[in-house]
């Protein structure tokens, strides 16, 4: 575990997942989503607080009525390169799924990015959850549920081999003799696997950071376990100190059943964040701004997305809640759907119950004064929940808070870093640059031989 | 035809195109091609000089005989974005397949390109040469050449289309009606052809230029009437100006038959430029770079590309041309390797002898004086040869010849311009916005009401 809480900072423009009115606040500007300045403004206010990295989320499916940060966005390699170019050291993650990509192009992508931002790359995998996207991609229904999770395997597998095709000292460059490549240190990949075949090599360096680093969300068993088996960083919800220490003791006892060291993990929890000057001020502005994420409509078309954008406009808005619309439900949301209907059946609930309950505000645990929302934070740090927090802001002045009155309190208890110790992402998560696998074979036969000869 | 010369700035790093020694030179950092801050570097040298655009070149496979920009390299997209980063005028191009590259994924790059520098994206549009490039992507072998060229045309196609997906006013971010999304404005693509099938629409909305500018460098066949059909800019080799008057001739015709304003297509040989206090000590200069390109050895490695990278070192170097060597000539190669091997047999060459011939200096017509490069760009452009340049250039401080002794001549002259008008790509190139074909459809049968109502 890391001396620091690690923060990642969700950078998103008119509005969050299922925000539908978040641009309507007067510091949101309408084409955030859209605008570099905007993210790059950001992105150097959390850098200037030395925070760990930013992230960006992705889909690649919409309907009209989806929320305006989805409709119209920036892709986020792209965003992220140049965010790179106008930033120094924070780490730069972003969203890519491997059900639409080939391993070959992404790990190449992620490669180039974590060149060009000198090693502050990070991938948060993704399998695509939304079935439509599958008809962008010349496919008539996304892949079955196990089928993405064995791909998603197979294509981090990929990256990862396609990622050592150099050896860090592979280019001598040497001048006097001429000598640019050592080819004893460029290495196929030759990959033949069910999902993927990829000969390789790359034809790019690793970075000083070795590897992008791998960030995964999946909250399933098969989620958890591919989490577990191959990423550097967890990002998960924040339900309470309790649920998330379980959830934290739960990907840590698989990555060591996977043979991993539990402890190269970082586990940061989403964290909705909103500072004011009391806690009471606090919580109304949460649901202020709450006010802002849905309108009753916009709730109901919201509503149809799990059962796979089943339209729940055409049901009597105040007969029981319409449990034959289980069956439109997608594979990825199918436990979503199944708990939402399960619970309106059990409580007798109508459609129009179901929509305000879905549509009322969650409360954060991360709501309050500065102190309090220091105190949490430290909290759950402690307690074992949280390596650190992956948070959402609504507005820059929310960010500035955050930085300006919960960060000091939290470095004055030497829990949050005054300045980067290192360059890297990894170094910012205290993880280890990983070796390179033929390195280490070449490393590990010679002791082998040493051994033999003695 | 634009009153001033067009100029792209073809940026390599350790050398270009099937040269390996180029690094060897002082000037050339032996990591240029993985370097973020050589390309901005060059880009803003370009940019300071109101050129229209940096172009960037790219291939997805490598052997160990492979040049050293090829060896090791950033990704075209993610490393324009970081140059849209940091520059703010100068057109950013960049080099993709449409054999390797879903529709969807490459549009919304190109797309998010395009916001990223605010209109000055464009796409040279290839399939790929080398054979062995399908193994990185789970295939045996390459697409054939006829599957090629139809891919790239749907491809290109489909891209346009997913580009049209929100007209320009689909956004009205009405802050008093909260209306974000004019829905009549978003267009689904559902595309199903031979090769792509694309619902669509695409998540992001057009730039200042309406769309990223088409490049094309095809020169058989199929890949002239590609470029004819769909590019708006036309790369191709600087053979001479009758040839390359001719060339344009044709590509101008096939663009009328296919129904578009020949006029409305950019034309720019490749321009190797070498300047010198003399034309003899440029021309020497040019044989001094020129040994820096390939030793012998590395001239029979790379004779063995157009061959499938079939390994000529078998042969005994003295005997003659092993012609039998064709039959595992590359289909993208084949007339290259045709020619070759023919013209061995006819003139009774030596394997050494084809090596050294194919090793031996490729005279540029654009070596000399200032004043002698700046006259034979003003021949070819006025000749009707060339619209413009796609220049290369080996060194930063033969850029720098470039920009402060031949431009200022062709200044005086009115050929090149002093500052950007425009901010766009297509505004440099004198290329209008194309409309959205959805406005455009709206327009036409609002016309067409009309005109039946009179």
């Amino acid at each position: 575990m890391s001396r620091h809480i690690a923060f990642g900072v969700i950078l998103t423009g008119t509005g969050g997942p299922g925000e539908h009115n978040r641009w309507l606040d007067p510091e949101i500007p309408g084409d955030a989503s859209v605008d570099i300045d905007w993210y790059i403004e950001q992105a150097q206010l959390a850098e200037a607080a030395a925070l760990d990295l930013v992230f960006i989320v992705d889909s690649q499916f919409i309907t009209p009525d989806s929320p305006p940060h989805y409709l119209n966005r920036l892709e986020p390699l792209t965003l992220l390169s140049a965010l790179a170019a106008r930033t120094s050291r924070i780490g730069l993650v972003g969203t890519a799924t491997t059900s639409y990509n080939s391993p070959f192009n992404l790990a190449r992508r992620f490669a180039s990015l974590d060149l060009i931002s000198r090693g502050r790359a990070g991938w948060n995998v993704v399998t695509s959850g939304d079935g439509g996207t599958a008809g962008n991609y010349g496919r008539d229904e996304h892949y079955d549920y196990a089928t993405r999770y064995a791909r998603a395997a197979e294509h981090i597998e990929v990256s990862q081999a396609l990622w050592d095709s150099y050896e860090d000292d592979a280019f001598p460059r040497d001048r006097a003799s001429g000598r640019f490549l050592d080819p004893e240190k460029l290495h196929a990949t030759g990959h033949r696997g069910e999902h993927f075949a990829v000969a390789g090599p790359l034809n790019i360096e690793r970075s000083r950071q070795g590897q992008p680093v791998i960030f995964q969300a999946g909250d399933s068993e098969p989620g958890r376990d591919l989490g577990a088996r191959y990423a550097d960083g967890i990002f998960t919800h924040a339900a309470s100190v309790e649920a998330n220490r379980a959830f934290a003791a739960d990907i840590r006892r698989r990555a060591a059943e996977a043979g991993r060291d539990p402890e190269g993990l970082r586990i940061l929890p989403g964290a909705k964040i909103v500072v004011a000057d009391t806690d009471a001020e606090a919580r109304d502005l949460e649901l202020a701004q709450h006010r802002l994420s849905n309108t009753f409509e916009q709730a109901l078309a919201e509503l149809g997305r799990p059962f796979g954008w089943h339209d729940f406009r055409q049901y009597d808005l105040d007969a029981p809640f319409p449990a034959e619309a289980l069956v439109h439900a997608e594979r990825s949301f199918k436990t979503q759907a199944t708990q939402i209907t399960e619970n309106a059946v059990r409580q007798g609930l109508t459609l129009r119950e179901v929509v305000e309950r879905a549509a009322a505000p969650h409360r954060s645990p991360f709501v309050g004064s500065a102190q309090t929302v220091a105190d949490t934070l430290e909290e759950w740090f402690r307690a074992g929940a949280a390596d650190g927090f992956n948070i959402y802001v609504s507005t820059p002045s929310q960010l500035r808070r955050f930085i300006d009155e919960v960060l000091p309190i939290l470095r004055a208890r030497g829990l949050a870093r005054t300045a980067y110790e290192g360059t890297t992402l990894r170094e910012h998560l205290a993880l280890p640059a990983p070796e390179n696998r033929h390195t280490r074979a070449r490393r590990e036969a010679q002791v082998g031989a040493l051994a033999g000869a003695v």
